[in-house]
């Protein structure tokens, strides 16, 4: 008997009408003779009216009791669905984090997964129980305090339970029915893919897709768990996250797809001396304000004896990385802190760029023949970055796509939504 | 140093704002110099919009999944009144009951109170912490699921948890500002009460009074926890419910007040054929559905050898007790049964009954002179409860509260709201 695990976003459950179609759903892969686990997200709006309200008591709330109330939000969802699925003839019990085992650190807003034990939630399957395991949530080893996951939680929920379970596949549910070659929205003619090696989900996602939390793929990756991306409103198969490069076939294309990002903007310190140290404590002040660094880009040091650095991070962190490199200016007697939030990054993924140098050659000439400037360039061995204007994203998309011939015949099917 | 237990109702945290001022009451009983523990229920509306939420996905939702999805309501308010208490300066930390260590029995939906261990409670006391307990849950003993305990839950909660913790007090607040003589949106002149013995409560509370549950009532007296029920809108004392009798004031009033219930009904199953078995043969009925039977009225046999026998109930078990008898009317060969739900209760309570038969008189003439007619009659060592139409009730509230002389000299000071 196969197991299967599904995960529910909060668009698909966001309201009781929603809800009871997933659990038609869920009720349905039982029948068909399968164990099932599922993993539910907060209803729809639920956490941002709980964010709110939050805010509204306090505007720095302890991150203790972040946590205690937003998991009410899981609570709630698995609860409505187990209702659900218990009206339409099957059995089921829902389960928090904690009672499902899932043990993390105790880092409140961003546990860690440290374990998950689901003695619970396996003996509710030899009874014959559909198990629902409230995402985003675990209890913390050292504290016994309700933590959560932070982004991703749910999805990282899901695969996690599916690992521990030994689970046939993780089925990640959206209002999303796959993985494409680009955004939809952007590119009339992106092809959903089959399937899609581990290692080029994890680009993508590190390249701003948002279909996979880069976390969960990672566990996915190293647990051997196979993921379904599909859509809560309907039946097509999706696209499966699977194995290594060698099992996916031999047919497979040169290059997966386009993801594009528009979260990062791009901070220049410029005039820095050029002497051994400056570089490093730069990025040391800005790691010590627990910020992460994406793309970096050293200019060669000119006839003054200076040189400008330049990298990329998330737009969320920019306000608080130039405050903290203002306050290193004269130590290090650089000129000025730059920011420009207008920036985006376009990335084209793909395991045949290992052996084809020409890719990154095509890469280039189409962004100049689409009119779009190249600011840094960043490489993996299946991943070419490269930023640009955020304005021209769309272009430099569309151009990408073009130019590896990743369109297919249909036109896509674009659903209204946010694409999660 | 003095430990007090304070329990806030849904409707003094109905929004951020009752929240935030509910905090700066708690944050001053902690800079009085005491430890503080805090019992919130949901807020306003929550458990209601959950239940509405869960009957859309299911008209008979299953019990375990309804504990799990009400308990969040609890979850939410203890977290923001512990974040609010947070943004004024002092340090809270809120638990679930089960984090609280109440333990229960299996019950889903109205489960008992086995033990009560708060050792996570006592910790955070000591760190300085003020501690909030979920009010309305605990864990299962045997199954380890979350449940809720029914009718008056969160008062519960509070006694229980002030018990173990030996407690100074319980405070349990509304919005009302203590126990009144009697209602004071029906009797102008009723006057709140200083103290009043347990018995004395348990009685008023048993009669239709819903300043405090039954049950938290008993519990307290059993552990000798005493509760001020105040008001959260201001700072007057309230209402002591403390001791035994004997610590009462010996100046303490004959009369203590008068309560009214609205809810019940009254069942009536007329020619009874006046045989042994006949009487116990109703009463079994009713109790294996599960009805309470409150008072009980028996016509002598008249000349027919037949009877009636008269009871009431609560007026949600009405239909299911009518259908109930309906079933065995041929077995005992009875002449009908009637269901009046347009009935009333009116009670007077006070211990100085015990030693002046005079106030059954008093009583009943009061109700004739003011035109109210008693259709049954019951009492206890310290209460008269009589029956009557329930368009009579403010009337007969009135007469009985102006023969015992229990007005005082001020205007009660009616709040708007339901009166809890």
């Amino acid at each position: 008997m196969a197991l299967v695990v599904q995960k529910y976003g909060g668009s698909s459950l966001e309201s009781a009408d929603r809800i009871k179609r997933v659990a038609e759903r869920i009720v349905a892969t039982k029948k068909a003779g399968n164990h099932v686990v599922v993993v539910c997200s907060a209803m729809g709006d639920t956490t941002d009216e709980l964010l709110d309200l939050a805010q509204q008591v306090n505007p720095v709330p302890p991150e203790r009791e972040m946590d205690m109330l937003l998991t009410a939000g899981e609570r709630i969802s698995n609860a409505l669905v187990a209702m659900a699925i218990s009206a339409q003839g099957a059995e089921a019990w829902s389960f928090t984090g904690s009672q499902a085992g899932v043990v993390t650190t105790a880092v409140h807003g961003n546990a860690r997964i440290l374990d998950v034990t689901p003695s619970r939630v396996t003996e509710a399957l030899e009874q014959g129980y559909i198990a629902l395991v409230a995402g985003f949530q675990g209890v913390s080893q050292d504290t016994k305090d309700i933590t959560t996951l932070g982004r991703g939680g749910s999805d990282t929920t899901a695969v996690a339970v599916a690992a521990a379970l030994g689970a046939d596949v993780c089925e990640i549910y959206s209002d999303v029915d796959g993985v494409y070659t680009a955004d939809p929205r952007i590119v009339h003619d992106a092809r959903k893919l089959d399937t899609i090696p581990y290692e080029e989900m994890l680009e993508l996602a590190a390249s701003g897709s948002k279909i996979l939390h880069l976390r969960s793929v990672e566990y996915a990756r190293r647990y051997g768990v196979p993921i379904r991306v599909r859509s809560s409103y309907s039946d097509k198969p999706g696209t499966t996250v699977t194995g290594s490069i060698e099992e996916i076939p031999v047919e497979q294309a040169l290059i997966t797809g386009v993801a594009h990002d528009r979260s990062e903007a791009k901070i220049t310190i410029t005039g820095v001396p050029d002497h051994a140290g400056a570089a490093g404590r730069i990025f040391r002040t800005v790691a010590d304000a627990e910020i992460d660094i994406d793309m970096v880009l050293q200019n060669i040091s000119n006839t003054t004896g200076r040189t400008d650095i330049t990298f990329t991070l998330s737009k969320a962190n920019g306000p608080k990385a130039v405050s903290e490199l203002e306050k290193i200016k004269s130590e290090l007697d650089f000129s000025a802190v730059l920011y420009d939030d207008h920036v985006g990054k376009v990335s084209l993924v793909g395991a045949g760029m290992r052996s084809h140098p020409g890719v990154t050659a095509t890469f280039c000439e189409a962004l100049a023949k689409a009119g779009v400037n190249i600011e840094i360039i960043n490489t993996s061995e299946i991943r070419i970055s490269v930023l640009i204007r955020d304005e021209q994203l769309d272009d430099a998309v569309r151009a990408i796509h073009e130019a590896f011939e990743l369109g297919g015949d249909e036109e896509a099917v674009v659903y209204a939504g946010s694409g999660r």
